[in-house]
């Protein structure tokens, strides 16, 4: 018989863990080199550099949404790979494709930044979402189907893990329906699941989903 | 009863420090893409050439300062993270806001290296400190009160880990203070307590604060 | 006798492992530094923004398919680190010689981006991979040679690694050539064989290779 | 009795080693976002792109010197690290000064790349170096003094490390000398010590030191 190289690529769960950190510390603090300081030449007064920071102020909130994003799915895939007894190369693959969403986001936050009142990069913001969501939700399903969940797991968490993606993704979808009022209305309400899951106070009626 | 995705997520002390270090790394990394090699068509001397980096001096000094910080403040949370059992969800999260704020800190950099004599930037720069600090003593509250640190810390320790906070935090509000003279006495007097908490001399009278 | 620095030196895989993630982080992530956002002074209408968005799509699938080879060569690396009990100075530097290739990656994935349709670039990208393979192959007959590798190892293993970066290499020097036709067919080449890989499809022919 | 926070502070030699690689990491890869690509208004044929990337060859140069340089010092804090059985606030501080040398060498790299004619860029990059082996060289004698090095370890291999920075700075200083002559000499020997260093031949005269 054939060794095959599918069978002993990938196997660790501690490497993917160490390359999803590397590229979520770097996708966070990127998102921020979009951030640039005003330009010396147009700024002769502190009043003048006021109004240039106050004019930065949408970019800054359109930055903290896109960090808050990207903790929301660190700690998702966190919670994940701690359930993982082991992974394979399909597994790892399947990471590899949701680092790849994660590795986008700085520039759909540029762009949705840039084009704050535009529904296209709404979509296009909320489209990168989505896909993080997607990918984790299917890395989920199939390592519950090949067994590379630790066996201490009980179904009942294994159910909290996928309820938790499918409520959040569909009010994300929500949001990303409001464009039609206008993006505001989309990012502002974005924001505020974004705050609920952070922040997961106790009165919150989607605690319990 | 319903399995609670908030009971079961974040509990990694270990992936927290790992993306910690990682957003520390690439922060404190990325400042110094803030100094700008001089224009090749602008230097035609060995003088020329000294004097464009003569003039990169104060940059290069608010770019130290920034290392500094960062340090410090990297030292202070690899003690915390050192003395954590196990994480929660919420003090994962008060760790990714002090993410946040270490993320920004390149920004707040940029910003008071190209605005030196401004006191607003000189208070931006202190209120991203404030923000760190804040953060960091909010988290060892939280941490103590629902039992996340080993067991054997002792009370002492824990009060000189807050200690620390409060008099570190004491000294950069002082030194804001002080760019009611000028920022220039600002900076000064934060290097200076900065280098003091670098060093920690045997001779210095903070350090049995 | 002397106590020879190099028999101290860089034995740790652990370490060596840290820094690939860390430099496979950052190059995957700098990839997307390249799609810059359209000047917002270009932009009037959702159809302007469309319009600009689909001019970036030749550049997003060059960079789909950098971050592709970077997995690829991520798997690859990591599975062969997996197997070495510890490492010598040697080997260490041949594994530092391979991050050097993937720290080239950003820059040889915007060449061909900006220059799709010349020779030279495509090339030059071909190279690029051609070293990563090179040194792969490289650092596993020397870990081999000078028995690094964990001793349960098979040989059979053993060479299903090398059969792997062999094939693989074959048939992107196969998709290279191709540009004799003209770059559009050797990119569309590489990329089904990188997509073949990330895949790894059940009825895959070269599966078993 | 007071605790003191500086008695419990900075003592994870794993948390400095992580730190460490990710600066690491993120400055080797950064060098390369000094290789712009040539600006695509200016490449009408394949000889014209030929020319261009020609153009950038002494910049690939002092790129790969550069990646020596790190790769040399990476190994050198990794040997000592992996020397400690734990660290204390002192050495932490001492290797953070030692990261904060290494994250300045994207800049030093920059200067000598744009500047290759000019002693001054040659005397800074030479300054980097030998900041970075000096730093070096002070944690190996602290940790040294007050013990921080595991139990194990022999005074031979303990001198053999300090042996090895202090041929290594002299060969070094020596390269920056020769600067009088021109820059050039400077940099190819320089190169060729770092190639020395790397490849670390058998027959290698200064493999005994």
């Amino acid at each position: 018989m054939h060794a095959n190289y599918n069978h002993i690529a990938g196997q660790s769960v501690e490497r993917l863990a160490a390359l999803s950190d590397g590229v979520f510390a770097v996708a966070m603090t990127l998102l921020v080199l979009d951030l640039r300081t005003p330009a010396e030449t147009a700024i002769h007064s502190e009043r003048d550099l006021w109004n240039a920071i106050v004019l930065l102020a949408p970019r800054i909130l359109v930055y903290l949404m896109s960090f808050l994003t990207l903790g929301i799915f660190w700690v998702g895939q966190q919670t994940q790979l701690n359930h993982f007894s082991h992974s394979d190369r399909h597994l790892t693959w399947i990471h590899l494709a949701f680092l790849f969403g994660v590795s986008l986001m700085p520039f759909s936050t540029s762009l949705m930044a840039s084009f704050i009142s535009y529904r296209l990069a709404l979509l296009l913001y909320w489209a990168n979402i989505f896909v993080l969501g997607a990918i984790l939700f299917a890395a989920w399903r199939y390592a519950l189907r090949v067994q590379l969940v630790k066996p201490e797991l009980s179904a009942e968490f294994a159910a909290a893990i996928e309820r938790r993606i499918i409520v959040a993704q569909a009010l994300y979808a929500l949001g990303a329906l409001l464009c039609l009022i206008n993006t505001y209305w989309s990012l502002g309400f974005i924001l505020l699941v974004q705050i609920n899951y952070a922040l997961a106070p106790r009165i919150n009626p989607l605690s319990r989903l």
